[in-house]
């Protein structure tokens, strides 16, 4: 892992009018931040981790490389925090989807999770994932550390059953089966099926993979 | 399309004793043919779709790049010969799916599906073909054309059920799902879980797809 380096004074980014060496002003730093995790997001989803290049991020976000480095370190860092932004509202989700009634939570997880891959925005960054972990190992290891642990553990505690995990992980291959068919390899008739017809034949089932004795 | 070009007399393949021009013996070609197609799938299998070049299959499999023009053509072409060799027995399987008890064919299909992927054999050619369609609309139009149209399709047809598509793709996305996490991502415990108490899991699942009313 390489230590962040010191942003170049070369850089293309816009320099505020009294710059003091180091660490940029805070709120020229949060907007620059903001448009390399965004152009990263970009990269990453059109190109797929192992294509996308630090350098290309800054070319698309118009800063120097070195300032990419300064904010996040390493290619699979700035991959890690640009996928941690796109899945900050799931994180919030395990709470969401458990509240209400047991009988309910397959509906309101395959709602929430087809909901993000029908809006193109929120579609992007999971792209960027599906694309890069099938084909990279350190990618499909973000992946794993960020998803698996942090959002289907979630889930599966508070399912208090037994094989929660298990449990979680089928529910959740058949959600992901779901977006790749229909939106990534865009199989006919799934990809132009109304989203609703999709819900209603695919939540009972995550419901059984979740609560099913 | 390029048509296939005639082989080149530089080759690096062993040369049979009395070689003429054109095609080569049957036995000789049915040989390099097969060496081609393996090592095709070989390095489709390890780069995905983009990455893999004729010139890297030729190396491979020891021939003449000419030699794997004049046997397939194009790259695409190349790609979607080693698919359909691997998929040959999964083509004969919507017969085989479709015998016996009506109830019994959601456990006849996952055990088939995750069968194949089970065994690293077989699951070489699928993961070339999942790496290739995520990152590659050419290959991801070959994947259509040749599961969908061909597997999908035929297992529908036997269904003889309203929206019998819509029903075997919903069965083949929690299939789908389900190999991507436990093969491709190796998400714990679905990775390591026996083979059997998934197919326990998961075939309800795809028997409520297939023919829950």
């Amino acid at each position: 892992m390489t230590a962040p380096r010191p942003p170049a004074t070369d850089g293309t980014a816009p320099r505020p009018p009294a710059r003091r060496r180091g660490r940029p002003p805070r709120t020229e730093s949060a907007g620059t931040r903001d448009r390399i995790l965004a152009a990263a997001r970009e990269e990453f989803s059109a190109r797929g981790y192992e294509k996308t290049s630090v350098r290309g991020i800054a070319k698309a976000a118009g800063v120097d490389s070195a300032l990419v480095h300064h904010y996040f370190g390493t290619k699979e860092q700035v991959f890690e925090a640009a996928i941690e932004v796109a899945f900050a509202p799931a994180l919030a989700a395990p709470d969401a989807i458990a509240e209400g009634p047991a009988d309910g939570v397959g509906e309101r997880l395959t709602r929430f999770v087809l909901g993000i891959w029908e809006d193109p925005a929120t579609r992007a960054p999971l792209l960027a994932i599906v694309r890069s972990a099938v084909d990279n190992d350190t990618a499909a290891a973000v992946l794993r550390r960020l998803v698996a642990a942090q959002l289907m553990r979630r889930i599966a505690a508070r399912l208090r059953l037994p094989d929660a995990e298990l449990r979680a992980e089928l529910a959740a291959a058949q959600l992901v089966g779901c977006a790749m068919l229909r939106y990534v390899i865009r199989l006919e008739p799934l990809a132009s099926a109304d989203l609703e017809q999709i819900i209603a034949r695919v939540a009972p089932v995550v419901q059984i993979h979740l609560t099913a004795p």
